[in-house]
């Protein structure tokens, strides 16, 4: 399938003359990420002015140092930090300084974003450094070419268990490389199958050429891991963490591993979770097996990032003591500062599974002695599958901002994540991709904001949802006022206004059991998934209170406190937290069946706003982009409507309480 | 796979030597279903008495008339009634006398089930006429093996879109001749791809080669025939029944299926229904779809048959107006007599689909100038999918014995399908089959009581679902008092126990979506497809009456007053036909809400008992057949407690009543 260039789609400047009259770029060429940097600078100035400036190496640069902006330089000088760059523009040049070439790369798109953005040029002078070591894309990609919780398509990673590697392997980096992310894990987190085998000779040739691509960009190439691999490969018997036996395949495994595929960054795993293997068969811990993976990997400067969605998916309904939100803590905190240092545990940004709107995960502000990396999701698993739009960031910023009181100061998940809290390196932010091989690589033209917001974000953190999405509009679409407007109205729209007319109050889940699209209010309600609701005629919500699982003590002060009780926990997570009845006063003096009501009503309001707002923009978008989002618009509209009417008429059955305002409930 | 004999299995008999003088059977071999039936008693009196008896012309008869009986005579001679037969047992010999060879082979198995049950054959005096003319079997079986709402393996008759003709062939016709079926439907009613192409010659061979071995035991081979097949096949642009074209296409495409495969006994469709195409896509009735079908098929003697599960299946669940349990007699009743006398309406049961308790399809009673055939499924879709066992005799029982007082008398649904009520001989049951390649054919053990109480209960309808039960026991298992009181304990309580756990007093569905597997209250509650049970904080059940959507009153009188008031309701049916509040009281004196406790407690007590009766049959049954119906039993022992909680949970919450007697629920 051919494929687009999403926010990397140059077009000509006709009003914006700031580098126009750029005709030479000065640069050594020392490796492949420094002329990938000039030709980028290439391809897009030439695509704004219709001309290519040529490459010169430093030595010769004989700028006159006044006048119209004529050369860029990158110059690769000692003193910075990792990965960041300065970049100025006076004098009649711009220069890109960094101490590594990724710097010089990240500092070449940031040029190219401002010139995209039509940004003045002149007296600029700009220090960034990326906000946090590792800013990661996990793909769920299957080797038959499905992407498990894939909304765009097919992977561009796989097919009939072969790995591609073409022109799309080539655009894909480019485009990750512009938003600074440094590592991408292709394959899904299930090993499953053929997937076993991306460790052995059968796909190294392959897999080399993909991480060199990848290299050039500043990305590493990681894999997901199959814990049970020696076994399944059918080498050994068992993959018991203390065996010698085991240790030594391991590290045999790795030497050929690392050997053919030198750009190789680690692996990532999921073990003992929805039944992939793990060290609990052999009655090890988590800790046993991931530092018998870190000591392989070591050797190649390799990482073990070892998930934390850990949890009893077995679980009886009629049981309310287990808590599958606990199981995550409850299954790691006893292992902090256990792991190695090249292990890294991946967290994911609520204690349950990504849903509209969860509590930020307990493990934040629990470990202290563990390097740890924020899962979120840019797939829209729950948050409407790419058919609804969902604008996630203002959600990830609340996560990342979210205060654990762990110490005085330096506390919040941003600062654990980013290495402040605990002066870690290997930790950071890994988004689990909402990539496929459609046209427009995310199925809904408007899903593309989270998967280049993700990036923006985990490089700079400080950056405000907002800005993030008014850049992403500008750089894609162009610099139309009514467009921007538009777009940014809808996108900071759509997080509150799909969380409003879902489920309510923070209870989450409600959607269709598998594939989770689509209102179904006791789709989890009975079943073995740990995830219930507990309405009955006077209430609902799950005591996680002192008096039910205790799962709000696990945060520190004054967190615990406010969760614990019904009058101070935040009302967006009152259901995840009490069972309240549907009469109980919420501060804005509505009940809770009131507020079920209204917020339904409410959201399918705001997306009625959105669509006829973005029915104006016909003419100022391209006509494929404008008729693919029309449609998925009318869909949504259609859909909010048919969650809206599910979910009141559930409660109103199962309340027997009428409507304040009269309104047609089912 | 190997399969077993089911019902066929013979073993040596010690204590019964009735017939285990017999040396001779006399007949006149005038075609292969005279062979077979003398075959059929070869290798019966083999296994029971270890000696084969020869076979000798009728007129070399030496019968001395005295003493033992010595042989076995099949004569046929006109004044019978077609497929009747007179066994007679008397003067030293057996006869079996019919007009037809079907009558002989009926005869003979008649003769067998006897030997098996070790009945007397002395002073045997016994007519039988087959109490409907057509008993068939619908298999759903889809060309790449797979069988829709199969429970019992895989496709025995396709595979990887091949048709398969093996060894399995002969012993299912045997199997079928020997309770009656005289016409099996082969491939699933959802025809689609490869099964389009079973009317064209890529599979002629094979289906000729089957339909000899079926005729040979006197079934018809059925297809079942995709309405657009000539658009399909790519030979016209339209399937309009009422173009000169289409009906010289089906004409000339009916000349070659018959030529090739000359025992066909015609087709089966289901036409716009559920996607499948049909002549409303024309703007033509069903008659004339049908019409035209049985124009072309006329010359060769062939029947069309044409469902009646006709239905809107993208309905609004917000919609209370219309009604699917409607929808077959309304899209069927004004085209009463237009039919050709070569079609027949195939109608199920019930309004809606094979539910566990669903009151009699008002087309009979309706229908008065059109042939009909009645749909039972024998496959357990909404019964227990074969995991829990569930004899559904009773229940077609009580269907053929409903009166509908369409007339005075003969007037039952028996009356109607048997050919009496109008006097009609294109008419019958069918039963969508519960077979597969399982070794014993029906997945659980006691589900071939279901496959073989079909035909017997088709061939003589006035037997109770008591002595067919028996009769399976006897001839499958053997002699012994024990098993016979043990398994007939089970499969007589077992319709009334899932009854009872399962969805209350008539209301249906409640199961998961999809696969109609376990519980799930609200599975299809906002759902497409009509199956609605309306239930809120009050009460529960659909209005049919004269002030809901009317459709108690399309039965005849008394029928109809009884329906359209709750106090006459049969209380089986009252959430069928009303929406009832939860403390409406029963004739037992106990509340709608009491009773659905009750009920579903009681139910869970059945099937613990039904267990804990059968664990003393180790040793009685065959080690494999023990061991399989144990292991299914544990499994409905679970299951049973979980639809007995989640139904109780849920009206438990829903209410707010709790049970009386203060049992747990959750």
């Amino acid at each position: 399938m051919g494929f687009e260039q999403a926010w990397l789609t140059y077009t000509k400047k006709t009003d914006y003359s700031d580098a126009g009259e750029i005709r030479i770029i000065y640069a050594d060429v020392k490796d492949e990420l420094v002329r990938n940097s000039v030709s980028e600078l290439q391809r897009a100035l030439k695509a704004f002015y219709g001309k290519e400036p040529i490459l010169q190496p430093d030595s010769e640069n004989k700028n006159n140092g006044s006048g119209k902006i004529e050369s860029i330089r990158l110059v690769l000088s000692e003193g910075r930090k990792a990965e960041g760059y300065l970049l100025t523009g006076k004098n009649g040049e711009i220069i890109i300084e960094a101490s590594d070439s990724k710097g010089i790369l990240y500092g070449v798109f940031d040029l190219i974003r401002r010139m995209q953005r039509e940004e003045p040029l002149e007296n600029l002078e700009v220090l960034k450094e990326p906000g946090m070591p590792l800013r990661m894309l996990n793909h769920w990609d299957n080797m038959d070419g499905s992407i498990e919780r894939g909304y765009s398509g097919e992977s561009f990673f796989f097919k009939n268990n072969e790995v591609l590697v073409d022109d799309r392997t080539v655009t894909y980096a480019r485009l990750m490389a512009s938003i600074g992310i440094n590592g991408v894990v292709i394959n899904n987190v299930n090993v499953k199958d053929s997937a076993t085998y991306l460790i052995t000779d059968r796909y190294s040739d392959k897999l080399k050429a993909m991480s060199e691509i990848f290299g050039g960009y500043g990305i590493k190439l990681f894999l997901s891991l199959n814990y049970a691999a020696p076994v399944e490969l059918g080498e050994l018997d068992g993959a018991d963490p203390l065996s010698e036996e085991v240790r030594r395949w391991w590290k045999d495994r790795m030497k050929i591993v690392f050997d053919a595929i030198p750009n190789l960054g680690g692996f990532l795993i999921k073990a003992d979770s929805e039944g992939r293997p793990g060290p609990f068969t052999y009655g090890r811990t988590h800790a046993d097996g991931a530092n018998m993976l870190a000591e392989a990997v070591r050797p190649y400067g390799g990482l073990i990032i070892w998930r934390c969605f850990v949890y009893n998916c077995r679980q009886d309904w009629r049981d309310r003591k287990t808590d599958r939100a606990r199981s995550g803590y409850d299954n790691f905190i006893g292992l902090d500062g256990q792991f190695h240092d090249n292990v890294i545990l991946q967290i994911k940004n609520g204690p349950m599974d990504f849903q509209v709107r969860e509590p930020v995960h307990p493990l934040f502000g629990a470990l202290m002695k563990t390097n740890q990396m924020l899962e979120v999701q840019a797939a829209q698993e729950y948050t409407g599958q790419q058919r609804h739009v969902c604008y996630l960031i203002p959600m990830f910023k609340e996560v990342l901002s979210f205060r654990t009181y762990m110490q005085k100061e330096m506390d919040t998940v941003g600062d654990i994540v980013s290495g402040k809290a605990f002066h870690q390196k290997n930790c950071g932010m890994a988004a689990v991709a909402n990539t496929g091989n459609d046209e427009n690589w995310t199925g809904h033209d408007l899903a593309a904001a989270n998967l280049y917001g993700f990036g923006r974000l985990a490089f700079e953190p400080e950056l405000s949802a907002e800005e993030i999405a008014g850049e992403w509009i500008r750089i894609t679409y162009g610099r139309d006022e009514q467009t921007e407007r538009t777009l940014l109205f809808i996108l900071m729209n759509s997080w509150p206004a799909y969380e409003k007319y879902t489920s309510p109050l923070g209870i989450g889940w409600m959607v269709n059991p598998g594939f989770h699209y689509g209102p179904n209010v006791d789709g989890y309600e009975y079943d073995r998934w740990g995830t219930y609701h507990r309405a009955d005629h006077l209430g609902i919500g799950v005591d996680r209170s002192h008096e039910g699982t205790g799962y709000a003590l696990l945060y520190h002060e004054p967190n615990a406190s406010a969760y614990d009780d019904k009058e101070k926990c935040p009302e967006e997570l009152l259901l995840f937290f009490h069972h309240i009845p549907y009469t109980w006063q919420l501060k804005t003096g509505k009940t809770v069946i009131q507020h079920i009501y209204d917020t339904h009503f409410e959201g399918v309001e705001i997306v009625d706003e959105m669509v006829s707002r973005f029915e104006k923009l016909h003419g100022k978008l391209p006509e494929k982009v404008y008729e693919r989002v029309t449609a998925r618009l009318a869909h949504q509209k259609e859909h909010s409507r048919e969650w809206r009417d599910q979910i009141n008429s559930y409660f109103y059955r199962k309340s027997g309480i009428p409507d304040e305002k009269g309104r047609k409930i089912y």
